[in-house]
């Protein structure tokens, strides 16, 4: 791929932008084996397509996905585009093997999650998943903290991604809210899929779950202000057990009233404990038992140069990490995960993991009981 | 009981004193009929008894129990006691036609809760449980605001008590961690009761629960070094179902690094929210969505002498309200039970349900399943 | 003074109510050589008095604090009266040979708190000035933590006291607002001398101030809704240097909107810092350089029993300290001055610091210099 | 230009990368008449200048940059060397006829300052002074607030500008603690301009101060390690009062433990509040006085879509604002400023008052009393 790696992105909308603005950046932002360059956009006509290309810096655009993901002279495929078209455009992009980053959740079911690991696995395609969330230097963090066994071993893990974009009962209808599109797993899918991984990231898998999910708001206006029924739960809960034998809580909304970005963690070790809020995305709690006892308290730290990824964005600590830097930090680590072989996480199959808990938590609500997640696995194969 | 109300105090430790606390000043705080008077104090041997009374300002002591609940001039029985004498103490009291108010959690079961709730009501006895977080204003003020629907209807609980008192492996055993002083339930009987009397008071009753609760730290030095084991739970995590469809999400421990009274809520409605954290126990936080939609933020109330209870303390906002001033209203509310018949919140009777969830959550931990509360409930008659 | 140690107060409005609180309780809370008694209570009218006297629990009372201060059964007088009043009633306090513990702003002016510093030297009198958020525990442990070194030098203080509580105009005109009663001082007088003492106990004597006041609302509405003027400041505003070197920003106001109990400070030394904000009074925040460089943060010091006086109140960590809790611990450390010769701060020499800063701020604001506090001590003599 | 305007930069080091990761992505963030693009990068050495070009993705490098200047592919020159060469670059620039954005502070002396105002306004040149952190959406939020009324009357103004990074007193020497380089004005020229140049943009311009500064630790450690002497100050505080009759107090420090962009504010109005922390870059805290008394608290605005050039960053609310985010923002005033005549704030005339302040504060210092704003501009002309 010579001096630069090229990029096609599919979809404009969101996270195609998202896409664009980092690839637009990371290249300055850290010192990379090539540039990236915006190469191609596909959205879903070629007119609409060829304005995005022009706003958003693309070199070229089309209206038909699977130019782009044939062109020679796309590297790399970014998917950005709504969950239900995900696994068709990863399946071309790795039938055309070429290294693909597609837009969490990665499927609608751990079955679809398997079947597009697998053919990566086969074509030997790397693949990587868009969970930018744990690339927060304050997470990456925490990370390392956990392993190096600054709070002991982990013995519990509560995690919530709480938003209320649609708390409002009348906020329209959208793809979002029919199984079809994104499955019946509503907030459970699209929210508690990031906890999920973060908590895979930070404290590895699950083995075990009990859940409870809610339709709060049962219908909503689409076109013509016509109520249709939302498919998929606005609310859930899940207890979960980690191989570790650590205990965890899980919680994901999207109509909790007065949470933004309330995505948290709380990871409570013998030693000491870490907490996080993604609504102050720049800092890591940190409580260290190993402090003299009347010293003790939790520690607000600021994230700076000495912590991952973040001296590339400013020299000076604390001074602020946006949403866009995290998929920067997402950029950089594919582009390194293709030129130099740095390995790649999550993976499609580290996904599958993801996908899994979200399909035991499903059936552990249909069926009211406690489900493994061998349960499904099993079933996958 | 003319001008003074007597109050005999069983138990002279952590518990015996803050009550004694709460004596000397609660008819200095408050305009009270009558004012309260230190009568008598019983610890377990007259000389100890005695002592304590000199130093907390007890009228007499006494090494029996007995002997004070039979006192003539004893007004009001207080038991801070430790949990497995509640039930002899408070049927006795009972028997004696005397007032109780008993420390939590009230019983071992919620057996143990029905037959002294039977009790008190075949006697006609005014009874009240110690719950004493939930007199905090800014508690009140919560339960005043959800009840004027200021956050709608509420669909989503999550409450926490989290401490560190025991996360240190070598703390010694105690008669917390022994079954048969304390039941099986260790941090869901100790702490979670707390949450879940508060969740009780806020939402309404909780219908069906299901849990799970690990002893992390297995066994204790005892006396001599020698090790023991520990015979109840550190950590808990529950989900429930409140009555009126609210969903649940319920967490305690004891060995939470970095938690000293992580005692929180965060109660959910359709219009707004409120969040409590009772390390910063003078506020209380309030999301409303009828604020426009770009002034939304979570406020901070500092609770002032315009919200329940707190202007007989301080006529200053914001100057803070501490530990001790939450038994002072509940002493308050006592001596208004009794000689103006204030209703009392939660009686024995009330206090059942706690016990009932906390038996169901064992129930539920035990065979793995969603266990209901009327399951327990209907096991009691 | 036997078993018992017998408090005559003066005053029954806010601080006197605040003083039969604490008196009420302390002895409880405290093990002290001698019980507290709250033996007689003086206001301005005999008829109310008796009242407060039974509401708030004083054996007698008097329509004439003369009486009071004379009584041989009064062995300790708090004076919690006007500032305007103080002196007079100190005076004779000190010449009946009682120590007095007098509400702060001990004076109108350095002048007279010198003279009453003076008698009471002459009469070898003990004295205690009400300055009693220095009593917090989180403000104990601030000021054990500097002299122990833990930030280094201090090289920077910055001091707030903001309050709202006269934020709205047409709040009524009271005797705070009045040249005769309460000084030219006004936020300056009343707030800022708390800063300033806190200022002096955790850092050492100021040296040199410059300053500036406004009376933001020039009058407000007396009886009958005439509108009189304001005498004093709204807000003031100060530099100082102390002896020690340090810089100081001093900061205080009635009417700072948002700001309860607004009492903040910050310390900074070469090796870390603290602050604290009085609308948490239960935790200090703390920075030391001596953490690891990337594991360095401010820490939330939630005070508990290992910290001063915390103990006595409550076993448990971070249960939280109230308003009252302070003046409970003043009151025991009168008591313990009295009885046991332990050392008291602020006498009424130590105040007359406090008094001469404030003087010196008023000369810079009139005459917009520098002024240093030796020119008005010198004043004095 | 075109469709695209291209930016000539020069300097390659903090400032430097800012403004190219700015310039890399811009365009793709807003929408724009014209991309940016990144033409040329000036730097001391040609090859270091190549080499950042690569790195940065400008099209073009110089080691010389009169030569960027005049380039007749350079559209707009960005200079983000150290200040002292601030003044040749610019006049030079301004000379070319090519709007400049120059790095705060502008220049090492009022006199510079209104020199360079000066030449632009002769030569009828845009300008913009680099004080980024204004356009942080929180703060273009504050001004709308303050403008609309939102808090009354502006009383009062506090603001602070306080980081760590020289608190070692073994950080070795540079550029920034030298008079020749960065005027006698340390943290005052460094820090204090910042938070000047946010109290002028909110509350408008100051008319008089009264300050004090300090060189804490008098020498650092140059190469070979001889120490040199420290040549402005450490930290600075001073009071001031603006021409609206507001008072303001500032605080700047390049060593105040604990703090890593400790820019706050706290603007405080006759009907709310406004407070600002650049540690929390994505919240505003306002309170008003408009809401129910018993409901009025500090409210978290999580900025968000409904909020200043935000959305175009994300249209999550609360996802997370970082620091090079301001300076696409400034990128993007920059480019409307040049292509559609959008007004800019601050020029380089609207700095000289912010130089003004900083050198009044110096005369304060120097002389020891009041200095008015008038005083210093009056020397200008």
């Amino acid at each position: 791929m010579g001096k630069e790696i090229r990029f096609g992105v599919i979809g404009a909308a969101y996270m195609g932008k998202a896409y664009a603005i980092a690839l637009s950046s990371v290249s300055t932002i850290f010192e990379l084996p090539v540039r990236a360059r915006l190469e191609m956009i596909a959205t879903t006509d070629a007119k609409g397509a060829e304005k995005k290309a022009g706003a958003f810096g693309f070199a070229r655009s089309t209206g038909d996905w699977r130019k782009l993901v044939a062109d020679p002279d796309v590297d790399v495929v970014g998917i950005g585009s709504p969950t239900w078209l995900h696994k068709e455009m990863a399946l071309a992009a790795i039938a055309a093997g070429k290294p693909v980053l597609c837009e969490k959740p990665l499927s609608l079911s751990a079955r679809d999650a398997h079947d597009m690991a697998l053919a990566a696995e086969r074509a030997e395609v790397k693949t990587l998943v868009g969970f930018n969330y744990m690339r927060n230097p304050a997470t990456q963090l925490a990370k390392q903290m956990i392993e190096a066994g600054e709070i002991g071993d982990v013995i519990h893990f509560r995690g919530t991604h709480n938003e209320d974009y649609l708390m409002d009962p009348s906020s329209p209808m959208n793809w979002r809210l029919k199984a079809k599109y994104a499955s019946r797993a509503g907030a459970l899918g699209d929210l508690a899929s990031h906890i999920v991984n973060l908590a895979h990231y930070l404290c590895g898998p699950i083995v075990e779950v009990v859940g409870e999910s809610q339709t709060v708001h049962k219908a909503r206006p689409a076109e013509g202000g016509v109520l249709e029924p939302v498919e998929n739960d606005d609310q859930t809960n899940f207890l979960a057990k980690f191989m570790s034998g650590a205990l965890g809580a899980f919680e994901a909304s999207r109509i909790a009233a007065g949470r933004k970005m309330g995505l948290t963690y709380e990871v409570t070790g013998t030693k000491g404990a870490l907490f996080f809020d993604q609504e102050r995305l720049s800092e890591l709690q940190f409580y260290s038992a190993g402090d003299a006892s009347n010293r003790r308290g939790y520690r607000t730290l600021l994230i700076g140069p000495e912590h991952p990824d973040y001296g590339s964005f400013c020299i000076g600590a604390g001074h602020g990490f946006g949403y866009n830097d995290m998929i920067v930090v997402e950029m950089k680590d594919m582009i390194l995960g293709v030129t130099e072989g740095k390995p790649l996480w999550p993976t499609f199959r580290d996904a599958v993991h993801t996908a899994s808990v979200v399909d035991a938590v499903l059936r552990s609500q249909d069926e009211r009981r406690w489900v493994k997640i061998s349960e499904i696995v099993g079933e996958l194969s």
